[in-house]
């Protein structure tokens, strides 16, 4: 009982009224022919940038070429590949692809489908390659979170005026799938806030510091010699790297444009090891948090240590793993965990992706159309918190109430404290508080030399409820 | 430089040769014209069953409407619902919708895109109205692990033959969206082993034993109290409810079809007290745990209780919250942990599925074409594994040595033992044996009784690597 309507010529694009049912009806089985024609021929990709995780790609392509056809339902290949040093050595037979020196010219090849792009860096080459790829009509799977954090907004426009995607599961905690499950899985969910430990570099320098009981600057030496730091150590141990992350991940969340440039970004440089050992006599441990929650002050994306609860899963996340928490409406607490680097996660990554466009899995790039993705408005100011605060005082009669007094009437109040043996005529003192915001206790902490009894600077790290 | 190739005509279904680069490029624009046109329409639910679930689906739907038209790319509409009793009070307003009676009629209205099955149970109207569906073109999200657990098989293909899918994320570890990891964000590997906690009664009568002291028939009882039990609550602690859902993840996970019936199942009631005590002393915890990995000797797939060190991700998991754990050739170990059942845990799974169909994501059931899935065989003997022992051995001089010797017999080597008070004559003993087969350890203790020094019989748990 179809209500008539107008005839539809489909091989010259006509639009028909999609209200009209009967339309609807006789498109589908034509779509669906379309649809199989288009998807039944290999997927070709060209993959720039050679080195661990595009080599980890080309050798899992190599491996499991018949699982990876079985489960994306067509043959998924390699065309070309591009590098800086064509010469260098690696471990992956290169021979049945065609080499490109310019990945802006492999990105325009005819024989790509899906331009590849694990060069890396937020300008040149991956850029140039990526709009290449886009404006020559091809999704692109990156994992670059430098880029995207960057420019992100504009690429996702342009590929979506397009129609293409922008795919990149392996830019943000290596092989957890926290893309896929934060744009599909819990895309029927309000988000109230998202969480990560998303630089394993960092957090092996933190738990390390822990079980040695080593100081931080042997620790990130340690750390350089395994190789574990970015060229630019900054990247990791300031938060940027992992500022990136959480920028991508709030955009999803929010339904906002990325705004890299509003996370407040504090490193792991000024943690002492004292603070380590003090924040797990009082239960705690002390990640670099990324925290993004959309609060009645705006987005509030923060990327700073933090303590959590010892026996939180976060508080458990030893070395380099990675985990990411994310809080719905309807779901409540999801967490994810897995390892957040790595040739075989990178990969795993990666391929998860293209295997989705193979499928033809093909939905907007932070999963509502970049046309539509509201200004995110930062939040100046970030959520009450209770705060930990370590600061050593003169062994006089009455410093401890000195300093609570000045706490109080900043509107800071005390939950725990704790001193600790005296030490050269100072003791060092442990306060947590109760939730208060950063300003209040600033304005606390600042009036400190008034009191006379603190010696050297206090130090306050957020507690972040978990 | 596109090849020449015969002109296509789409209007009438001709099929091209998909080789020809010129009739794929000719085709895109007009599949994604198409593709626009379905899409652009509301998507139109038809949701039998409303209990928790059902009514939190629509729940849902009345509360998120904007965000999940914003995420979906278009409006999800509920046309019409279903269930037993239309006069029940259910705390959401029902009035806007379609009512049926028979839910096979509900699945074959021509205002149904997508049929939602939450009525629950493997045969009966959950059965016939999914099947209907089916026949009738529909694509169909559920949350129901039994009806697939027994008829997975049939349901895809016959769904997969039309080009349509049956989804269902809400049936396995309720909002945590594992399918979907499985399915699609980790496609790219091969799995060697899946593990989950996936009943919340269960782990929640295991947590609370411990937590409160209590014998398993005190907690059973509270937990019936508490409403937490199925309706026949062998489907809860005889870990059938929990191996339907580990059979979907072993479909997924290994390409083969679902074999429920190759679950070797065992249920909780034998869990003493003490072993739970016993467990906690030697740094483990008792979990009923899902594993299915792919052996040299076929699918293992066990439901049964474990155990699993106090201090891995498992072993801490408390209460009625729910962990999966999958381990890939290439991504290593991802662990995913929520909440495993409840209003809006399910619902926000069932809507995840509806808004990929919403999105167009459209994959087979299980992954690979139900057509293509093999035959599982099933391992008749499980891969060793350390076993944790307890037993009673009378106050003789010797005992001990006669106990070890019975199990160096069988192949059983002792890695640790614990040997408690005295008590009546008779001693606790606690053993941690090495690797070994279940059958080498049965044979051990069927020769037990020959040492004349064992008490009552032997209790054996298997430690789960973890």
């Amino acid at each position: 009982m179809q209500p008539p309507c107008e005839t539809v010529r489909i091989g010259r694009a006509v639009r028909v009224p999609v209200h009209c049912e009967a339309a609807r009806q006789r498109l589908k089985p034509v779509g669906k022919l379309i649809t199989e024609l288009l998807m039944s021929a290999p997927l070709r990709l060209g993959i720039a940038g050679l080195g661990t995780v595009g080599t980890g790609v080309i050798r899992l392509i190599q491996t499991e070429a018949a699982l990876i056809a079985a489960r994306a339902g067509r043959a998924v290949e390699v065309t070309g590949v591009s590098a800086r040093d064509r010469k260098k050595a690696r471990d992956v037979d290169l021979s049945p692809y065609a080499w490109e020196d310019d990945p802006v010219t492999l990105a325009r090849r005819d024989d790509v489908d899906v331009f590849v792009e694990l060069m890396g860096g937020d300008a040149g080459p991956a850029k140039a390659a990526t709009e290449a790829a886009i404006a020559a009509g091809k999704d692109v799977v990156t994992a670059n979170k430098a880029l995207l954090a960057h420019h992100g907004q504009a690429l996702a426009l342009a590929a979506e005026a397009g129609g293409r995607s922008i795919r990149f599961e392996a830019a943000v905690a290596g092989g957890i799938p926290v893309i896929k499950v934060l744009t599909e899985g819990l895309a029927a969910n309000r988000i109230r806030r998202v969480m990560g430990v998303m630089n394993g570099t960092c957090n092996y320098i933190l738990t390390r510091m822990e079980s040695a009981g080593l100081p931080y600057d042997a620790v990130f030496e340690e750390a350089r010699k395994l190789g574990y730091l970015e060229a630019d150590p900054n990247l990791d141990v300031g938060g940027i790297d992992a500022g990136h992350k959480l920028s991508l991940l709030a955009a999803i969340a929010f339904g906002t444009k990325v705004s890299f440039d509003a996370v407040e970004l504090e490193g792991i440089g000024r943690i002492a090891i004292e603070d380590i050992r003090s924040a797990a006599d009082m239960g705690y441990r002390i990640k670099l948090l990324g925290v993004a929650q959309m609060t009645g002050r705006g987005l509030e994306q923060r990327m700073s240590p933090c303590l959590v609860p010892s026996d939180s899963p976060l508080g458990q996340l030893q070395g380099g793993t990675n985990m990411v928490v994310i809080e719905g409406e309807a779901v409540g607490q999801i967490v994810l965990r897995g390892a957040g680097a790595g040739e075989g996660p990178t990969a795993s990554a990666v391929m998860g992706d293209v295997i989705d466009l193979a499928r033809g899995i093909r939905i907007p790039v932070f999963g509502q159309p970049a046309a539509l993705l509201s200004d995110a408005v930062a939040a100046t100011v970030a959520a009450p918190a209770p705060f930990y605060l370590r600061m050593r005082l003169q062994d006089k009669p009455g410093a401890l109430a000195k300093v609570a007094t000045v706490l109080g009437e900043a509107g800071v109040s005390i939950d725990r404290m704790r001193q600790r043996a005296h030490d050269e005529g100072s003791a060092p003192v442990l306060i947590v508080t109760h939730r208060c915001t950063r300003d209040a206790l600033d304005h606390a902490l600042s009036r400190m030399p008034e009191t006379g009894v603190v010696v050297g600077d206090p130090v306050a790290i957020r507690i972040e409820a978990v």
